[in-house]
């Protein structure tokens, strides 16, 4: 397998998770990174790292002036192209799947890309509603809703639409049983405390109707959605908002975590981490995990849609 | 130190915590335990277990027919009897702090009690909004919002009310700092993912100004407020909601977990679950890792005020 590595953004740790995580990943899948040879040069010399000699280069025909921890306009133009040239190595079947290094909302936005993020730009890329599956091979979580307030969350949780994304998701990916958490506290104590639950509950049923059989089990009392007892009979779980489910996942498993965009025509994953800005080009020990873990989740993912 | 104990819903798995545990919770407190000899020595002959010679009783003149995993009115009444009474000894200083054993809600709606549970009952007999904090040595939350409906949370997160939740909370408690999650994602991204964690950051100004000193920190990102890092420099949280703070922590410490009520004029502890009707008295092994916990908090919450 082969994956498009886009760079992110070269003013933050990217380039250093990219140089160190090499030989861990190289037996994954086979990297090809999109960066210029003379931009990674630059950031090897300001990084004190060697470029290993089997680091497989695309140039993308761009310059830059590292400017280490930086948000600048250069820096988040550069992050772009190298996501469009390596979303394109993957749409055009010359590698098998793609995994984004972390870009800078805000320097994206400087250099004229309104885009939220990565999850944005490839469901207006796409126009696909792209859905975010976070975690790592122990635990995953698949956000119903996701960069929300979360008093919009409770008026979204309606029968037709949940179900609708339970069975695109269900279509994306190869795992059964799948847990369905509640919205409200004791998952609602039998429509007492909020009718929401209720309507998972029939979102639930109805989806298991449209496959045939039982996909997903819940309604999951959310306060214990997540206790050993679950965790050991699922391995994906759905969470209302972004707040239930990754709270507790990055509590268990917080470096460890990587996310998986379902529902487009490729494989996308991406390490669950920023920039980090504030420790870049400074030879700290960076977390490499990961980014390990998105190579094997993506090429496994690739391979037979489990995660 | 003396702890008295009510003995809870017999139906439930109460008495068999109670007698095996003692043991063990013997040597952290003197246990008083609220139950009839004769009613206690019925349970024990259904679970097979023998009552340990020390097993201090005070009797309280009732009789109960036992009915494992029954919801039923008398069992209702007896908890309930068997909690006033207990209570009404740590009131009195015959004992230092309570412990509660689980009731059945629906089992003391029966019985003509109208209370939602044991922290409903204290805030209406004592008059005084009680603080739900849960947890174990290691972890644990402060709840601003309990039992309500997720829809009503957001518009609860006011500056002034919240400040005063924990200037009670602060006053209650011998630990700093505590730390305050926030309410959206990413804690609001700056006011352009809502305007609650701007209260939040506002309240906990107004509560530190209070003391004089930085008691409180934050806004904690809510996805990240656990990680080990957070973990590490905070014992003691506080949560905006029930199923954010909780979720996490019974993720990590399922079993540990135990109930701190604060802002009552006595010291109360109980465990973290339910009556569990479904295992009682089958010879399962019923895990005391919370009850023997929620002594070992109580008797050092009645020493020193701290977790």
């Amino acid at each position: 397998l082969r994956c498009a590595v886009s760079i992110g953004d070269l003013n933050g740790v990217s380039a250093e998770i990219a140089l160190r995580a090499h030989e861990r990943v190289k037996h994954i899948a086979k990297p090809v990174y999109f960066v210029d040879k003379e931009v990674l040069e630059h950031a090897a010399y300001i990084a004190k790292l060697t470029i290993p000699s089997d680091f497989e280069c695309e140039n993308i025909g761009g310059r830059l002036e590292i400017e280490p921890g930086c948000v600048t306009k250069e820096a988040g133009s550069y992050s772009f192209d190298s996501l469009t040239l390596a979303l394109e190595a993957v749409e055009s079947f010359n590698c098998d799947f793609l995994c984004t290094l972390p870009i800078s909302k805000e320097a994206i936005n400087l250099a004229g890309h309104a885009y939220k993020g990565h999850t944005d730009y490839f469901r207006k890329r796409f126009d696909k509603e792209a859905i975010m599956v976070l975690g790592c091979q122990e635990m995953a979580v698949a956000l119903y809703t996701e960069h929300c307030m979360l008093r919009v969350v409770p008026p979204q949780i309606r029968k037709e639409k949940l179900a609708e994304f339970l069975i695109v998701l269900a279509g994306n990916i190869d795992i059964a049983p799948i847990g369905v958490a509640g919205l409200n506290p004791h998952g609602g104590e039998g429509g007492v405390l909020g009718s929401e639950d209720v309507e998972i509950k029939e979102a639930i049923e109805i989806a298991n109707r449209h496959f045939g059989r039982t996909i997903f089990e819940g309604v999951l009392v959310p306060d214990t959605a997540f206790i050993p007892k679950n965790r050991a009979r699922y391995k994906l779980f759905v969470s209302m908002y972004h707040d239930h489910g990754l709270s507790a996942l990055k509590a268990l498993y917080f470096e460890e975590s990587i996310n998986l965009t379902l529902n487009l025509p490729i494989v996308r994953v991406s390490v669950d981490h920023g920039c980090a800005f504030d420790i870049a080009y400074k030879g700290k020990d960076v977390s490499l995990k990961s980014y390990i873990n998105a190579f094997i989740i993506g090429s496994r993912f690739k391979n037979d849609r489990t995660f």
